[in-house]
């Protein structure tokens, strides 16, 4: 079935996910979104990338659950250099606190054709 | 240390996140908003509860991610008798489409703490 907007669709489990949940300092907008665009369209190259679901609040809390096929896929995109360059400049500038969690998903459901 | 609104204050893994992805159908905004307070204290109550991150943006499309101890405490609130009437009836009345993903945490990592 083809999925609403903002849905990644997934092969069945087990894939792993990674949670990164953030609160923006509000500076720079330009310069954040600018760089979001650029590496979701760069994860969409790595092996192994399955896809992402991201949603931001008004208040700057935001969650980005971007979903992998192994832990060397993640691996792998963690270790891409314009990734990590771009990781550690917003890790500066942009956050004013994140928390990364890894999962390996293990069971999926959805509405209503897989639930 | 404290963390900021929105974030969950959660133990080294491992332990189990369910991430529920959601569009919203713009219907019975106060229902839903009085539900989705309930239910959030209702979690708070529940035995293995850990924590959660919710977000919704204005397009109506949001994530909301409950960490939990283990399966046992995942499936017990999902046999929660008011929780389950009150996800059927959001099946039916509150989202245009939801996916559901359970997934075990297996490392994470924060700033600055703990990256």
């Amino acid at each position: 079935m083809t999925l609403p907007p903002g849905f990644a669709a997934l092969p069945d489990p087990p894939y792993y996910a990674v949670i990164f949940s953030s609160l923006r300092n509000g500076e720079d907008e330009p310069g954040y979104a600018e760089a979001a665009d650029r590496m979701l369209a760069l994860a969409e190259q790595q092996p192994g990338y399955l896809g992402a679901e991201t949603v931001r609040g008004s208040d700057g809390f935001g969650i980005t659950v971007s979903y992998w096929a192994s832990e060397a896929a993640i691996s792998a995109w963690k270790h891409q250099a314009d990734h990590a360059a771009t990781r550690a400049h917003g890790r500066n500038h942009w956050y004013a606190h994140f928390e990364l969690r890894v999962a390996k998903v293990e069971r999926a459901y959805g509405k209503p054709t897989r639930g």
